[in-house]
């Protein structure tokens, strides 16, 4: 829980809840069309609770842009940050609409998924079966955004998702992956967790 | 001017327009982010421009789909297309404030700036300098997306922006170009603009 008596300003603190904000939004509608492509409930459960923390962040963010501001010029230039952060939480609530549609189960509509399909050539969910060379690996020793230009934005294991994942993670075998990226480097890494390409070599 | 009165239900029409307000919301978001990393006015009012589009096609969707729903199991299946029309509608939302930000120049405040951090790495603008290959090709004789993993989303040209170019667009020297992409991908078209990357090898 935030407590907000404690809240104290700091130049730092705004700009890293703006950048927080700001990737939490993009993640959440790549999540909240996975959630839909891939009609997983957990998905859109995890989509909702990373709304409500978007929603605490605004709230803090509001109160510290307000005691940020010094004179007119800051208030001025803060007004845009405030502005910006808006607009992240509007992104966010658009996901949640999304991943709401998944939990009540109404079902994609043929004319939904139509619209996803270039979202489908950018996200995958794949296993990572007992030969890929995945396993062992930290995101950190794959740098699967510079060789593959793919982002890992969670993966399922056993019962749990691990949402946007730390370069430390280590893969295990039988972990689902959702990814993001160019339809190249997403085909290469549906081989590498299916074993079928064994070496990553770009 | 759309003409509601002559409007007719087509099945494809609901698809069409879905699959536009999804594709332009995204266009938008990216837009309204190149408007404030390049502190470009002209695309910022492209943006506000593309949000009235979204607006329309939000209504003639909202019309098609009530004409659609022939029984229960229909309407329930229509209601989730409504759903993501809607939040489609939100992120184009969220793009038009960004946007208005640029156009009342407030100015980019450097907290701003920090969150754009990372896609300042996948969005680009580049000019088109005399001696690069681009010249005098089409978009769909160099496929970038498929050859690099960028898609060109705008083109500067004398003093109009061609927005969400299509294949058989011919590239001019003096365009200018804004981009998106892997980071790599982004690099090379840079190269390639400037005339110092001299093949398209891949």
């Amino acid at each position: 829980m935030v407590d907000f008596e404690k809240i104290q300003y700091k130049p730092v603190s705004v700009r890293n809840l703006l950048v927080e904000m700001k990737d939490l939004s993009e993640l959440m509608i790549d999540l909240a069309y996975s959630a839909a492509l891939f009609n997983s409930r957990e998905l859109a459960e995890e989509v909702l609770e990373l709304e409500e923390r978007v929603d605490s962040l605004v709230y803090i963010l509001e109160m510290h842009t307000m005691l940020a501001a010094r004179d007119a010029e800051d208030a001025k230039l803060l007004a845009g940050v405030s502005r910006v952060a808006a607009a992240t939480d509007k992104i966010s609530d658009a996901a949640a609409d999304i991943a709401i549609l998944v939990l009540k189960e109404i079902g994609i509509h043929p004319i939904v998924r139509e619209a996803f399909k270039k979202v489908e050539e950018r996200l995958t969910r794949v296993e990572i079966v007992h030969n890929s060379i995945l396993i062992g690996k930290t995101l950190g020793d794959l740098e699967l955004a510079a060789n593959l230009g793919v982002d890992i934005i969670a993966i399922r294991r056993l019962k749990e998702w691990i949402i946007n994942p730390d370069e430390e993670k280590v893969l295990n075998e039988g972990d689902t992956l959702i990814a993001r990226g160019a339809p190249l480097g997403i085909k290469e890494l549906e081989g590498l967790a299916a074993g079928k390409v064994q070496k990553l070599d770009h």
